[in-house]
């Protein structure tokens, strides 16, 4: 049975003479990038430079919007806001970016949210719908990245949208289907064979395992590679490679 | 003989709490709407907004793209950046605000760059040129809004982008045909009389007055009116209403 | 029985060429002025300027520090940074107030933390700690200005510093002695009358009457006076000339 | 004869999540550190981490003021304000940066100025005069960093400051004594060895050997290391290790 799954990056998060990453490297290894808007990182000649490279090594390409903060890029908690200003930063971040995709020619295909803005937006049905309702506005054609068992998930399907779920090697999960918060001891996976072990148990068979023990059901189509730790590249391509031996595909969930 | 005479003002420059002009005012007398995107003001929430107030009163509106300055209000003058990137930030901006407008259902019709950059690029043919560049990537059907005798008139001519002659009521012209420096006396015309007859004339017999005497040629096709002086609402209905009971037709010089 | 007020109002939150408020006029009436830091809104050129103006007008002055939000203006509510950056932000942000009123020959008295950072702060004991600290790392001569009832009051309070208690003329009190959400009908006294009512009860008598119809005890210092809404000047300048008919004298809680 | 020579370097030059250096290696190596002040890099967060880090080190600490612009990390040239707004913003920075360094039991010692500023002000009478207002109005006990044979170098002694000479180890002088502009050919000395040369001649000769074959005087009291090129930490350890072998002792040119 052939098995196919996208890896996605975050990335074109430098912004001005600041460099975040290495994303030349990390596009070699990568099926779909998530490129910054300028609002958490980015800037207008980091995002041409990504989406050409991004073009050229035929990687798919998405926005990765936030909220306005360049400061705490994007990591800090956001709230207070009125819901159609958020939305409107939301359009704007999307739009552009699907303007400058568009001008690189390299069309783009979907939206992941970014940070705080993407975890809150997890857990909360207004902040989800929020952010759903941003992405059709743009485009009701754009897939929308997101977490199995999430506010976000569920908005995205009732809106209409395409959703790709997105799972993590190195998370594990909650009955809930959920991330267990970082706060929480056994959140992270440090074993890189544990890692691959529950993607291919989610790739493979469908299903993810809790922390509680259950086998929650589960279709993933990208995971999720971090770009920005120390050792990234070398994470990404080790994972790559292991999936690769072990009969998975590597290929964008969406094509330009 | 009908004589047509676009009304254009700069606007959608608040940011976030901060309040510049009374744009919804300024959109009744206007024919034409330059929004600033983001760079020297202006924000997704006021960009929106802007987009439509503008599209519900029929008023044309484009990009006011700037320097990358929100501290300096884009007045400024930068130099020393990468003429590609410097590109790529005007780029994005034109080719966002194009997106946020189609989103409103109001197509954008023209640029006009704002503050140090539009002088700057005046008198310098290398900007004049990388300005033209970033209008045409976006859309080669935007109209370049420039001072006749200056770099930018020239160089979007040479693109081949349709050009609307901008003048100005307030300011004085010198001899070359460019507007006479702030730093001089008799830069700007205080007198409401005088600046009405300045327009009538480029308006009614095609020729800019000069301050050596000459009377150059001219095809003005909007005349720039300021929105965030003191009194600029007062100011633009008094020089409207004279316009028309001396038989000018106020209209956009395009239309989306 | 002669009775004192101080009035303070928030104001230098102009920022480059966004103006806010009329702070002039605004400092003929006050008796302290809170000068915002660049964080939310100020800049060094509107700082100095307010200084300045302060100084000559014999108003007392002090630091305005915020989330490090100049989008959101300091309104939004932000969560998510680590403790000791939040806590440096604010040590930089009042030290550097503190420098430039020192060179201008004015020394700052006090500090009062802006908008949802203070709100946050009055009902967080944690945050409200963090807030006092800040400000005593800097200078424990320093007076926290603050409302009463509340985790700043009391954090301050422990923490040996002086308390200015501040109160509001057009906001009501709930019967914890907070103040009534703006979500909730009755938060705001439109009133005059009612509004002097409520500030001569509180200064005279040292209550502050509920909704729920109870008198907490209260000792007064200052009363806040809004500078950024239409008719500022004009609603301080009569609430001023009403408690100076009833007998209360206006002057600074601290002098420099 | 003993020589002496201080090593600084610009750092703080991180921001928010942007890393920029290595700060603490590098500061195990120099004997001043200009920290920035949070308008073209820097942030409170980073100022106190590198205050500490730097008192901990027995390095000397100065504020390394720039131009308002992050997203051109200050090197881009920046005209059209107003000098006493310019000159705020240096005192700004300058006070601030004295402030927290006082606050971390490290006292300040000296200013260099910043990328275009420093660039500009070094042959712009105007401008070095203006830099030189703000360090004297902060404090006329602090040292003035510069180059020899600059229009900043004069200014700062006129005005009775104390100026400590700094020198390029790679980069070669003019006969006017500035340095090759790095867009003509051998500006950058590439070889470690004739860097060596160079610095050497410099101290212990007391001249400036350059490019026309001429012998400038020059009494050099510190030596520039670049902190933000790949393989910097390497190349300033090679430099110092150097400088010692030949005699050099490396030691700050002011104590707090």
């Amino acid at each position: 049975m052939p098995r196919t799954l996208d890896l996605n990056c975050d990335m074109g998060e430098s912004f001005g003479a600041f460099t975040v990453g290495d994303d030349a490297a990390m596009l070699d290894l990568v099926s779909t990038a998530n490129i910054a808007c300028g609002f958490h990182a980015g800037d207008p000649v980091v995002m041409r430079r990504t989406l050409q490279m991004a073009r050229d090594k035929g990687v798919s390409v998405g926005a990765h919007p936030s909220f306005a903060d360049l400061y705490g890029f994007g990591r800090r908690r956001i709230s207070g806001e009125r819901p159609e200003d958020l939305e409107a930063q939301l359009v704007y971040q999307i739009v552009a970016m699907q303007g400058m995709a568009r001008l690189e020619g390299h069309a783009m295909t979907h939206v992941k949210t970014h940070g705080a803005l993407g975890n809150m937006a997890a857990v909360d049905r207004d902040l989800a719908e929020l952010c759903v309702r941003a992405v059709k506005a743009v485009d009701p054609g754009l897939v929308y990245v997101s977490l199995p068992y999430s506010e976000t998930f569920a908005a995205a399907e009732r809106a209409g949208l395409k959703v790709a779920c997105e799972i993590y090697a190195d998370r594990t999960y909650t009955d809930a289907g959920e991330l267990t918060p970082r706060s929480q001891p056994g959140a992270v996976i440090h074993d890189a064979n544990q890692s691959l072990d529950q993607v291919l148990e989610m790739v493979t068979n469908g299903v993810i395992p809790t922390t509680g023990g259950k086998l929650l059901p589960v279709e993933p189509a990208t995971l999720c590679v971090h770009g920005d730790t120390p050792g990234a590249v070398g994470m990404a391509r080790r994972l790559r490679d292991a999936l690769s031996e072990n009969g998975v595909t590597i290929a964008p969930f969406a094509k330009p």
